[in-house]
């Protein structure tokens, strides 16, 4: 890894930094597990309290008063994002340059310049691939399909034929995109296959986590827009749509024909039934079942997905059905003797 | 993509078109996003209300009234997907005839004619696969195998030993058959690893979704029956039987040793606990936990599972539980004012 | 597969066998399955009674009466996993010694011997690789990681850079560890992606199950403790510590910074939220939301989570709302008579 003076990440972020001493900071860590030599962040006075280790320094706001060597600046979590990119591994000692000979390059396919091919991958015919796209070894992409500059493929990706995808996508390793969608048709002698004829396009600057699946449309097009940022396992059926920098965590699942707004967050393992229509800016609670459409701006959670403070009053009043129960029955009784003393 | 004329289509199709013009179709879309030159179909004369753009053609019942040149038939949906296939990549495109030099195929493996073999595949001794298979790249086959014909694995499959693999099975990216059950024995030093001896049997005519799991048995054999339809990222256990032509959405799970009948349809995110009966044509819906047997017919819905009338009817009043603590609350109050009153 | 004569199975246990004949063992099955020739294991005579087919052999408790030549023990259960393993098939046989020639191994990486790396392995520079480890075919291993001894990856398991992996792992077909953590930063143009250098340390004895994933962390480590067993299609994300001897079946997934403790079971698709800590001896039902600390030993259920016995009983009243609502009525109506048979 990398190391620097404090002074240097402080000029790299366009920061001062003035204390006594300059350590050298040889890696990044967190309040909660910080090793000797590593910088970490704190927004609040109180997350030193639980701190274990020694930072050699900090990153914290401006009137964060302490005696370890602190850079001070308006958003600490903002500016330690950027100073854990000083010591990530290069993605080109992960993929380094150049087309690896024993890859299978179909003579129709178009390579720009300063594309990176790992070992065993197998690029189509009439497939291109933009500037500065870095593939790991044993990626697939096969015919007709395209692809942007500078994204990442990570090993053992599937692009199915006449794929689109754009500038700055990373996929991680396993991910499949433009698998057939899920489509039958019932008939006396069992389901018939209907024929998956469309493609997906990924947009610029999307992230698809390991082993996530994005299918072809039956017709037309699925399409997960510029920003969305997907979490590993997740399911993208055919023809729906996913907005503008959406985020879906792990293991959740969009049916079919789903029209997903932007800048939604959806926790894990949620669903949402087909053919439905998400508005922008909703909130999806982990582990939800979406079964109608959702408003724009609201907040949902259950199964089935209900407005989030009535959620949350329902789980409570559920568990104390053992109470109210009784309450009834109390009641009863009390009713039941009141009947006979009226008799 | 191919193009045809309307009347060439009908004429695949064994209809009749009769119309003033004899467009050219180009493709194949839906009302809702229909591009110049496709042809689509609609089942009620108010799909067309909702149509964006302008189809070249329509697939319509007989008495369908429409100004846009039409194929007129008794069930435009099946007919549909009959077209879809005249517009579909043929899969030869995607996987070429021919075994490619790259593959490493055991000398014991019997490769029957015409199976096509890409780029990086590995077949184990043993293994034998039928005619008029293809196995797109990075295809691995372990030893002691049988595949059999006309069936079409995508790229990063793998086989594990001793499967067998019907006709006509469709295997897309990351599925992977026959890994190793999930038993333990439990003991003094932690869990001791059950070895998982049995296999699987893929029947013919399934379609397995891209990244979904199969288990071998610990004994005997996981078996998914004639016509089965699995989505992607869905998980099947050791020792389980899935009846023929059961469909089964993405990210479902079905645990050890249940058996599950036939025609049974399972939507996405469901779960059955171990060794349970699901019987024939029982419909779950999505995001269902299933825990007990379910009887022939029955459709269950929640967690847990319950008949889906009545679990709507439960998740309705769930959902009133503030009011009915309010009512109850209200009868209380009314009860300690009248014991008041007549004391 | 092998086969043995009973007393060469009972000496092997070191059991005695005394028996009028001494039947030759081809298998071992179950007895719900049991075929020809093969040995099955019964706890209780009960089970005898569903057999269907004949086995040659039982394995059974020392009190149990059977005419079938049995091997009586303690623990019937346990010897029979043990006889498992003698019909199993080898491992050295799906994956065979010797590094097969079209691998790409970097000069850098340190291989020891007696490892055996299957066609179209990469092993990254600076990787090293412990004495008896076998790698099927496809297996990626990128820059820096070390992998202990005696530890089996299927085909196509990815493994990134930094990554650790003990001795007596067995990672299934599929598997990704070390992808990036799902970790973003709003900003006024989108999501920010948080660098994720940390790493992922898998320690001895663990099994991941296929297509299962385990991200690396934001700073310092995901940690997946000794003996840890994961089923299929599982997630954990970045900066988790599953602890010694948890088991978690499929479809499962743990949520950022959680720290799940020892022995804890995890039923399939459960979640954790993020932060959370699961304390030792835990058991989560199937399908459970997890959303706050669980304490040691506890046992939970639904969504959110509830204490088992507290979860079924409210499943139960849930279901009789219909007949709460009804008496609540009844209640309203009596006492709107009593009010009126009083004014």
């Amino acid at each position: 890894m990398n190391s620097y003076k404090l002074s240097e990440i402080a000029a790299m972020l366009q920061l001062n930094y003035q204390g006594a001493t300059d350590p050298v900071i040889s890696g990044a860590g967190s309040v909660t597990d910080a090793k000797p030599g590593e910088i970490v962040f704190a927004e609040k006075i109180e997350y030193l309290e639980n701190m274990t280790g020694m930072p050699a320094a900090l990153i914290v706001p401006m009137d964060f008063e302490t005696d370890i060597p602190a850079i001070r600046c308006e958003n600490p979590r903002a500016e330690f994002t950027k100073v854990l990119s000083y010591f990530a591994v290069p993605v080109d000692s992960v993929i380094p340059d150049g087309i690896h000979p024993t890859a299978v390059i179909d003579p129709g396919a178009i390579i720009e310049s300063d594309v990176a091919i790992g070992p065993f991958c197998i690029i189509g015919d009439g497939t291109k691939i933009g500037s500065g796209t870095r593939l790991a070894g044993h990626v697939v992409i096969e015919p007709n399909c395209t692809i942007g500059c500078n994204s990442v493929f990570y090993s053992h990706v599937t692009i199915r034929e006449r794929t689109i995808v754009g500038d700055n996508v990373i996929l991680h390793s396993g991910v499949v995109i433009g698998s057939d969608g899920f489509g039958y048709h019932p008939s006396a002698t069992g389901l018939v296959k209907i024929p998956q004829i469309g493609n997906v396009v990924i947009e610029n600057d999307v992230e698809i986590g390991a082993n996530s699946c994005v299918d072809r449309s039956t017709t037309g097009t699925t399409t997960v827009k510029s920003g969305v940022k997907l979490d590993n396992l997740v399911q993208i059926a055919h023809n729906v749509t996913v907005g503008e920098h959406t985020a879906i965590s792990a293991q959740s699942g969009i049916s079919g024909s789903c029209s997903i707004g932007k800048g939604v967050v959806i926790g894990g393992q949620s669903g949402c039934a087909d053919h439905l229509v998400v508005g922008d800016g909703v909130q999806i609670a982990a582990k939800t079942a979406v079964t109608r459409d959702v408003e724009a701006g609201k907040t949902v959670i259950g199964f089935p997905e209900i407005e989030i403070k009535k959620g949350y009053r329902i789980f409570g009043l559920t568990r104390r059905l053992p109470e109210l129960f009784k309450r009834v029955r109390d009641l009863e009784n009390l009713l039941s003797k009141s009947d006979k003393s009226q008799e």
